[in-house]
Formats: structure tokens, C-alpha cells, sequence
């Protein structure tokens, strides 16, 4: 039986929600979802769309990405924000062998117990996702948002 | 030819999709996508969290159901609110035999006719899915919602 | 093999995403998601609930759609705002031959680039799809929106 569309974007779409679970619930496992040596990138649309690659966040590897998790974690002892991710709108733009070109967009929630939700930001992604094994890992996510962005807001990752 | 995740996965989302429609444009049907003995719990993700089982709504079983839409469809007669749920992300965590453990993420949006919408709640719900004949049905319903959720407009099913 | 539920979900998927990505990014690219004779409508749920067709907007065909194209392109020389399109609840509710009764929600958000995200309007679809040789393209296209939609951002197709 050939691979079809379905089952590749069924499992495109299953790896996206578990990160994006992973960041709303369990913070710990962020990096889980790249391959070790992965580029992650938070951009604002405007400077995408100009080619103009300045990186609002760059975190490149494992390493960065675990100490970018422990400052969060730190914070949140005294904030108890949390965050909620809506991803839609799942496209593979192109596959070839165990590795594809993925596009998505997201939207971003934050709230307080004592407050209604808010959107924080939305924005797309534009990623490359590899076969590592019997799992689906970014091998690169750039996180492309709309608007501006308060920066006391970035302190989550996209 | 193996019953595959993406086959699978379409019947949930089938599920969820024409769970909220039918919240959104024909409530009397909304208790149609439970199990007749089924538990509905909406609950505060902070709760939820820490452990603790505080329901803020608790519906177990039809009856139970039907007495809330009567209630509601009342209550719009002089209410001519609107609602409109986004489901994404929606998971299949486990499998087995006739019962799937499923979470998904909600956003529900209130409108008004001469206002623009609004973000009411977003949330996450955590679900037991059963075949029942042809169709999936609910067993239980958890929906976590985050921040703090404005008691009167809890009126709608989430 | 059978064509499954799995496959044809997945094509129409990927039409209303591309067809989002379009809007949100490539603008003249909208009107080659429709058949040449395509009807195009954007209405206000209460208008569309009632039987009352007064659509808001009006686009019958190709020609149609390519002036308004023009229209929003001239206007955004002055005016810098984004948008981004969040659809989700893509159902198809009959599908015969060719032609398929599709709906989904749609949320869409707008952004300037010195200024936070906002949700402009959310709403439903209630399309027909048909296949047009290999690509699947709206022969009919609802666009219900629930509130109040502030008439200077109606600029953009939903």
C-alpha cells in the first residue's frame, strides 16, 4: 500500500498538537520535539516578508532550548500564567523522502485564574519536519507572527 | 486493508465538528452525541490541575441534559446571543476496542447582532469517545476551561 | 481501493487552507479557488438564519472577483494591516459525484505592525466544492458572519 496524503498528514497534524500540548501542559518536553542540533525561531511577519532574517528569539540545538525552558519555569513561580495553543490550518507544502516542508497557523491564549482568556498573538509557521525514527521532530520551526508583540509576552515559546 | 489512524481520526473529528454545530445552530440536539448515561463536567483548568474535582456544571446523563437545554432556549428568547465553537486540535491519546481516550482544544466566540464577536472561553476538553452502533457518542465530557469564566455566560454547553 | 472519507477530507482540507494562505498572503491568487462562474457571498448570520439573502457582498464569476482584488491592492498601498485566516471544522455534509455540501468556521484576525493582534469576525462557510480536473475549486461560496462586521474591514475576502 503507497503512503498516502491522509496518513502523512494525520501524523504531521499528531505532531503538532502534541507540541503544541507540550508547551501548554508540560513545558519540560519542548525540546523533545526537535532533533538535537534544530533551529528555532520567533520572527515578526513584517521583517519575514522583507527578507530581513532579524530573529526576535533564535535558539539553535537542544542546549538553548533547555535553558530557554528553565528561565520560563523560573518565572512562572510567581506568575501563574497560562497558555493555550490553537493550531489550524496544517498544509505539507512539499515531501521528499523522510523529510517535508510544513506550513500552520497558530493562535495564542493567555490567561490568569482570576481573568478571562485573551489572544496574545497569531501568526504561521513555516517548518521543516524530519523522520527521526519511528517519531515525526522539527528540524527547523520558524515561528512567523503577525503584529507586534509585547515583549514581557515572548517569554513562551510559539 | 488495517483500519488506519487517519480513518479513525476523521470519525472523531466528524465527531467534535458536528458536536459544536449543533451547539452553535440547533441546541435541542446537543445531549443526541452523549451516551444516555454519560457525565458532562465543565471545570476550571486550575482545578482541574491541582486535583480538585469542583465541577462548575454538572450534567450526568439525557435527563440531565435536556433540563439545561430547556433552560437555555428559554433564556434566549430575550437573549439573542449567538455562540460559535472552533475545535482544534484534536488528539486521539489511546485506542482500544470501542472506547477512545480523545482531548481537543476549544475557543468559543460570542456575538451579539449589532456588536462585533467576541473570545468568550478557551480550554481544552478531555473526553472518553464509544462506538454505539454506527455512530461515536460521547461517555464523558470534561471541559477545562482556562482563566476565569464569566458566570453568566456559562449558560451555553461548552 | 475505495475513495474514503480519510482522502476526500484531506483534499478539501488542503483547498480551504491554500485558499486561506491565498487571502493572507498572496491576494491575486484568490479568485483561482473558484470556478470561473462561481458565486461568491458574504451575509449576516441573522439575515442568513431568517431566509433573508441580502448578502453584504456579491461577487458572481472571475471578473467580479479580480476587481475587488484590484480594489484591496490599490487600498493597501496607504494602509499596512495583515490578515490571517484560522479555519477549522471543515465538514463535508454530502458529497455526489464531482460536488461536494461543505462548511467550516472561520475566524479572522487583523494586525498592524506596531499593534497587537485582534479578532476581527468569525463566522461559518456553507460552500460547494467540485472537482475541476485533478483540483478541487468553490462553485458556491457562503460567508455567514456572526455580530456585527465593522463595514471599512470588510475590505478582504473572508
Amino acid at each position: 500500500m503507497e503512503l498516502g496524503t491522509a496518513i502523512e498528514r494525520a501524523a504531521v497534524e499528531d505532531l503538532y498538537f502534541a507540541y503544541a500540548a507540550a508547551i501548554d501542559d508540560d513545558l519540560e518536553r519542548w525540546p523533545d520535539f526537535f532533533l538535537p542540533d534544530a533551529v528555532y525561531r520567533v520572527i515578526a511577519r513584517e521583517n519575514y516578508d522583507r527578507g530581513f532574517p532579524i530573529a526576535t528569539i533564535l535558539a539553535e540545538g537542544h542546549g538553548m532550548m533547555r535553558d530557554r525552558v528553565t528561565a520560563i519555569l523560573q518565572t512562572m513561580v510567581y506568575l501563574p500564567r497560562t497558555v493555550r495553543h490553537a493550531i489550524t490550518n496544517v498544509r505539507i507544502l512539499a515531501s521528499e523522502g523522510p523529510r517535508a516542508r510544513v506550513t500552520a497557523n497558530f493562535a495564542v491564549y493567555e490567561s490568569y485564574p482570576a481573568d478571562a482568556s485573551r489572544l496574545l498573538v497569531v501568526g504561521r509557521y513555516v517548518d521543516a519536519v524530519e523522520r527521526d525514527g519511528g517519531a515525526l521532530r522539527f528540524a527547523e520551526k520558524t515561528c512567523i507572527y503577525d503584529g507586534n508583540l509585547v515583549l514581557g509576552s515572548l517569554i513562551y515559546p510559539l
